[in-house]
């Protein structure tokens, strides 16, 4: 029987919020087993951005990532958000180990074919280094990714941080029994948007055509729910989507999705 | 009889020109057997630190790193920096990772004491995880420092790179017959400080204490040489100084240094 691997993705909501980070971090930190984390980015590389005169450039509502917006990128999520995380993992007792996908060439990706929309350097992922991973799982390190890949050809590319993680997921399930927990705003997949409470426990595929027609998953939870579904059609156990409780031993409301 | 390691120290005047370091990648690609890169910061510190309106501030002529400097070094040495030196040596077709001191907790720091001078975030080097970094380099990977390591509290420190190198090659050499490659802009010792060929070729202890009399060896190479000694003294095989040519195969004008 494989060994358990947990990939947990927090998104900018935990990071911009030092307190929420320190609770996740003290949470991730108890995880038992094998673990991964992927940061997202958040609004610090906007900020910083907007400090220096760089405006973001937008194409149909997608962030487009010229070179200077790269540099700023890679300055925030490699450097000073990834940096900073590894090092407070390391203070709760984490032996955190802060990753591009360049580094140990873990995330092979190419830049994203222009077709109407050149969305500059922002990679497509063409695969993981899983046996990589597994070296440093294995000799009890803990990887956390940042939302950066690269091409091969000497350029670090933007690359969406829920991607990552289920492209983590996906790669690493030939080697372990994953769960892939995205972590957001919500407490999960709600019955009703204004009961924050009305959380769907379980969905598994009939469910999810269900919630479909009645237009409970809809808008932005449309994207995320058929992420959920290709990590799992390509060999992830479960996927669970919540808010950064979900991860304690003791948790019980929050999504858990099957096939 | 123990494995060749190689560790290679670049300062700003590589790391500032792009045609250098790209020349510098390449060769450090073609250096055969294991071997390790640690790369300083240059000016884009300061550069970016002075769009952004924070002044360096000073003490006896020595930087001192506040809180709002520390975020301006850590995005500049362990994100832009360090993750295009690993995309570039990626593409060079060597398996790079970049590592601060947090990251597998590979270098353990404390803050400097406070005496005279509050240099504020700046850790001087307790120990190297050479344990950790042999599983790296025995998986087939290329570990590459920027001059950042961490206090276990969840503290990133600024830490002078040519310390990290020394201590890295220090630590390693339990494990290791070690070379350790400090580059700068001359090509090695000069006899005749005017004279850029006069390379004194190789120092010994003896030698050592001829220049000093001689002050052949005085200002800013005295803490280097200084440096240079102290990891001989600690079981570092040789120390070579010169320019980036020098880790070239056939490479002949340069200084070598051994007890």
């Amino acid at each position: 029987m494989k060994e358990k691997l947990s990939i947990v993705k927090i998104g900018g909501n935990v990071i911009e919020n030092k307190t929420e980070l320190a609770k996740f971090l003290t949470f991730f930190s108890q995880l038992k087993g094998a673990k991964i984390l992927v940061h997202g980015g958040g609004k610090l590389a906007t900020q910083l951005a907007s400090k220096l005169g760089i405006e973001s450039q937008m194409v149909n509502g997608r962030r487009v990532t010229d070179a200077k917006s790269l540099e700023i990128i890679t300055m925030v999520y490699g450097g000073l958000t990834n940096k900073n995380i590894v090092a407070s993992l390391q203070a709760n007792g984490t032996n955190a180990i802060g990753l591009s996908g360049a580094d140990g060439n873990v995330i092979q990706a190419h830049k994203r074919p222009v077709k109407e929309v050149d969305f500059g350097f922002v990679g497509d992922i063409d695969g993981i280094n899983a046996d990589f991973l597994n070296t440093l799982i294995t000799s009890g390190v803990t990887p956390v990714f940042c939302a950066l890949s690269h091409d091969g050809e000497g350029n670090i590319l933007n690359t969406n941080a829920d991607t990552i993680a289920s492209e983590v997921a996906i790669g690493m399930s030939k080697l372990y029994n994953t769960t892939l927990y995205y972590s957001f705003e919500k407490k999960g997949v709600l019955m009703r948007i204004e009961d924050e409470d009305s959380v769907v426990k379980h969905i598994d595929s009939n469910k999810y055509k269900e919630l479909l027609e009645q237009k409970i998953i809809a808008d932005g939870m449309l994207p995320k729910l058929e992420n959920c579904f290709h990590a799992l059609q390509n060999n992830v156990g479960k996927v669970c989507l919540g808010n950064i409780e979900m991860i304690q031993p003791n948790a019980s409301l929050f999504t858990t999705i099957t096939l």
